[in-house]
């Protein structure tokens, strides 16, 4: 095991493997830019896939079909009305969370009302009937802020109010507001966007000096009839336990914001490597790899599950699952969700890693993942991916 | 003096003027937006500071017109053609730089020649000649990368470029470019405007990969008549040498995108703060304190060049300028340049302000002033800013 490790080392460090995920990334997204769920674009994008991978000589390719919803920004904006000096009004960069509806032609236009925490909102909900709630939460890290995001609107629709702003889900925001998906829980629809995390702070500053704030809120977001997509699967079949099976996977669609490069077509392209070095290198596995294109992800894990209804009856024959679907910056190891004998194998193998510094095998208790997660939930099944320094 | 410091400082770190400087800064630009020369905005907001300054109970408060160009960025877009699958094209993020032409109402659509420095532009400079040439230099740092967005338009079109882009002066720029001014020297004025750092990048990575780089970039930026305005001077006058001066300053003008918090009402409102602590404690200054707000610093130090046409001959009566237009974060001391009995004076004084982290002073042969440079570097006068550590 230890020289075929340093063959697939040499390879990605000196040889033939150096830069290919890096450069098949760059290429992928400079031409297709956004691969958004229910795009022409995505499925062209997926055309090429596979054309790269036959290329490659993988003769074992095909696609499971995968129904996926379309959701619609349209054309969207949202305008502060007051409070500014004379007539002056300011567009506030925002983006449309996934899934949300529209406002209408004539927009909503409505005195905002700020609140820091669900709680804060419950203790202004006499206040927020046909208002904008403003959801300015303390920026923890990603996992801590989503719910914001994810059920905001049906909270404040609860009380009353008849749209819903939330802060970007990100550290800091430039002018550029971050999207993601949303969903309504047994109440009225309202429309919910972002905004930045400069301009929730300033509507909060506006707010706590007693100043109205107006905002004029337009998006005309739908939600149209499902349309077909694809998951894309290249296997390398096992020498000695064909039926037992290692999943490496990462997922090709994106939002229509951006070009998704670290979400997720780089990691997916570095995920690919695993087959390709060992097809690259002759390495003959004992059990089958098979790497997993998914689609539409970012739209609420639709490749996942449907993979998972289709396949959730062969859970005890994946051995392992490895999903990369948190950006590739400085690897330092793996972080691993398993059982103690496999982390004690695992960390063997870490250890013939040293040379390029990703010999740490971390037991992560923390550990997620997004279109794996249901076999790794349900079954137990040992799941990895790499640990790494954020850049 | 030690008694003065001291209570200088129990002002701003526990007493009336604790936090003063930033909630005007917020309220300020909050209220105003971008206060951009040559717009009704800026007037209005320097009229919103004679007011404060005058409810802070300075009768001495004068303005001194200064004549300030007018340049409107108006409608501006830029549109990458080739190289995308199919008939995709991608908006690129931009911002016309300051007193660019524009383009025509039909715009610009030419291919674009990637070029990283003005040498690699002389060495393709055959072939230019009817391209746009895109100058994606290595990011360094601010000073080091402003000759490429001064310059940029006047070397290409030496060569025959019909318009020239150039990479953000920024480490990174998610969708934000950042603009600035620049000029014509002695050439054809041909159209020039800043893309992303990411942006630059993927055309770079496009033009290496051979591909055909096409760009359509529409500009109607024009630079009208001139317009007036005003530098704001608030002074304390000296009890001994009331013919000494003290000057601190900093600009109230910003650019026209984003809203001038940190560049440069903020720093302007510390500066403040030097005249208004000395007249909320009742110290009493030997030499005369002159607070400047000045107009037009984003334009090309307008404002500045005034005060010195309408003042040079009274730099010997200057006995130092404090200028603050570089953002104010966590302050370690002041960075002088000065001669040295000067730097020995001033390092006893830095050293009462131990207590609050800001006792260094440090001798900086490399500090710039914009407003004031001129009295700095015609005259010898010492001149004085924070020093810090950026957040």
């Amino acid at each position: 095991m230890k020289k075929d490790l340093d063959k697939l080392v040499d390879y990605h460090v000196a040889g033939a493997g150096k830069g290919v995920a890096y450069r098949r990334t760059a290429d992928f997204v400079d031409r297709y830019g956004h691969r958004f769920t229910g795009t022409e674009n995505l499925e062209r994008s997926i055309d090429h896939l596979e054309s790269i991978v036959r290329q490659d000589g993988f003769n074992d390719v095909h696609f499971e079909s995968v129904s996926v919803p379309r959701w619609v920004r349209g054309e969207e904006r949202c305008v502060l009305l007051s409070p500014l000096v004379g007539n002056a009004t300011k567009k506030l960069p925002m983006l449309g969370l996934g899934f949300s509806v529209g406002t209408g032609m004539e927009g909503i236009t409505s005195d905002v009302v700020v609140v820091n925490s669900f709680e804060d909102l419950a203790m202004k909900s006499d206040k927020v009937r046909g208002k904008i709630v403003l959801f300015n939460f303390p920026w923890t890290k990603y996992g801590e802020c989503t719910p914001y995001r994810y059920l905001g609107a049906s909270f404040a629709a609860k009380y009353g109010a008849v749209a819903v702003l939330i802060r970007s889900l990100a550290s800091f925001s430039l002018s550029t507001p971050h999207t993601g998906s949303m969903g309504y829980i047994k109440v009225e629809k309202i429309p919910s966007a972002a905004i930045t995390a400069e301009d929730a702070a300033m509507l909060q500053r506006m707010q706590e000096r007693g100043d109205k704030v107006v905002v004029q809120l337009h998006m005309s977001a739908q939600t149209l009839s499902n349309t077909p997509s694809r998951n894309t699967i290249v296997e390398i079949k096992g020498s000695k336990y064909p039926d037992e099976v290692v999943i490496v996977s990462g997922h090709i669609d994106s939002w229509d914001v951006g070009q998704g490069a670290i979400d997720d077509a780089g990691p997916s392209f570095v995920a690919y490597q695993v087959v390709k070095a060992v097809k690259d290198l002759g390495l003959k596995p004992k059990r089958t790899l098979r790497m997993i294109f998914w689609t539409a992800e970012e739209v609420g894990v639709v490749g996942g599950r449907q993979y998972y209804e289709d396949h959730k009856g062969e859970a005890d024959k994946i051995s392992m699952v490895i999903e990369l679907d948190y950006s590739i910056f400085t690897a330092t190891g793996a972080s691993l969700r398993s059982d103690a004998p496999t982390l004690l194998v695992m960390r063997a193998v870490g250890e013939s890693l040293a040379r390029i510094g990703g010999s740490h095998v971390f037991a992560d208790a923390g550990f997620t993942t997004s279109d794996m997660g249901r076999f790794v939930e349900s079954h137990q099944i040992p799941a990895l991916t790499v640990a790494q320094v954020p850049k």
